[in-house]
């Protein structure tokens, strides 16, 4: 399994990821999952995929070769819009699925994949699309902002509380990487090391791709201070009426940090 | 869908569960999951449900039908040990989805229904076991010291961080509410209000049993503590390298909270 997320915010986009691949609990591989593709000045694209890494793979391989191929019907240099290249995405995807359809049929392998396609492409605004398996797609929104695949679950409720399309990039950065450990330190199936790429607005480039492990110590630090905090943030939670000692006017506010 | 987790502690048990039951999501209804059988001075069990109501509801009418009648082979009064409680639970879980097994099979009706009994037997130690669908059981243990049921990825993160043996009563029934309404805020499957029991070790009985609505004063209160406070958390997080001003001296712990 995996955990990748995309989060848009006004300054820009954030992209991150896992990199734990199992074919199996005894067959555990580590893959990055957080595709670069830059055209500088003119468009930048990032996809992060979950599902069937064979499957990701021929994506990943027909998106290359279609950008070698000097006369090709689409490519993703040659899409007008971000929807367009979030469209040429699922059609390969359904290619990938089908050339190896019928002896699939015969196993219980899953072919499928899922794919978040975000980036920009000059004269268009930031945007970020979900792919799915069948090759639709759907776009986030002002009222969704951010877009998950893989074992999601574990990594929402942090982003449900704290993206908005005020956050900083690098606010919204560490946000990605509490949802990540969050979800590491929860299911087994999605592990370190962590890929981390930043696009500002109109920068049409990643201004920093960063990969980081549990030992990386800016990673180090982050999960430290967050898992600290969180633990201080229960000391200040409201008492129960029957706890002593009594509670002496406001429950809130009024105690010093990890009491 | 449903959540609901229970939790042990050295002090006791902890029960919470959300109330939203749904058909469907134009099926939506208001049902308790959170099920106390007290005995006073002999034993106390707490059952909470995940999955079919009707399977549910049967295995109730059936615990109390076996509790009333004077002389059965088994019931929660007569079982010796907690794991016997909770193999006669799974029995009837068994026996409630095979009667209705037949004309089942025609649809697309999933009967199954997952359980948590907890409790104590007077000699016993306090339990908490989860009872499959099939029947069949396991028991919490020292590594594995809470049980979830239903939609238990969202709210798993904090109790994976808090829960500890060493944890009171109340610190562990308010991590059981946030993560139930970590939950809620993600999930529209999941929905207030909530029941919460406190069974303290050795006291054979319910200490405390509340129902708690999004506008009920402590559970408000409690909701918007814990959001202002991982507010706070994310201006205290280190900064990236290239973030000004510049980090001076540790990255962590020398700003006031909620800089």
């Amino acid at each position: 399994m995996t955990y990748c997320c995309a989060i848009k915010v006004n300054e820009g986009l954030v992209f991150a990821g896992d990199t734990r691949t199992s074919a199996g609990v005894d067959d555990v591989r580590t893959y990055n999952k957080v595709h670069v593709l830059e055209f500088p000045g003119d468009r930048i694209f990032v996809l992060l995929s979950a599902g069937n890494l064979a499957t990701t793979q021929a994506v990943l391989a027909q998106i290359r070769r279609d950008l070698e191929e000097p006369v090709v019907p689409m490519s993703l240099r040659l899409a007008r819009y971000m929807y367009d290249a979030a469209e040429y995405i699922g059609k390969l995807s359904v290619n990938a699925q089908n050339t190896i359809t019928p002896p699939a049929q015969l196993s219980s392998v899953d072919l499928r994949t899922t794919f978040i396609l975000g980036g920009q492409i000059q004269g268009e605004e930031p945007s970020i699309y979900m792919i799915y398996p069948e090759g639709n797609c759907i776009a986030s929104s002002p009222e969704t902002p951010f877009l998950q695949i893989g074992e999601h679950k574990y990594g929402k409720p942090i982003l449900d509380r704290v993206i908005g399309p005020n956050l900083s990039l690098e606010d919204a950065a560490r946000c990605a990487l509490v949802s990540i450990d969050s979800t590491l330190r929860s299911n087994i199936s999605v592990g370190p090391p962590l890929d981390l790429a930043i696009v500002p607005k109109d920068a049409l480039a990643v201004s920093h791709k960063l990969r980081l492990d549990l030992d990386t110590p800016f990673f180090a630090r982050l999960r430290e201070s967050w898992g600290r905090q969180l633990a201080a943030s229960f000391g200040n939670l409201p008492k129960f009426d029957w706890e002593s000692p009594p509670a002496q006017g406001s429950l809130l506010g009024d105690r010093p940090p990890g009491s």
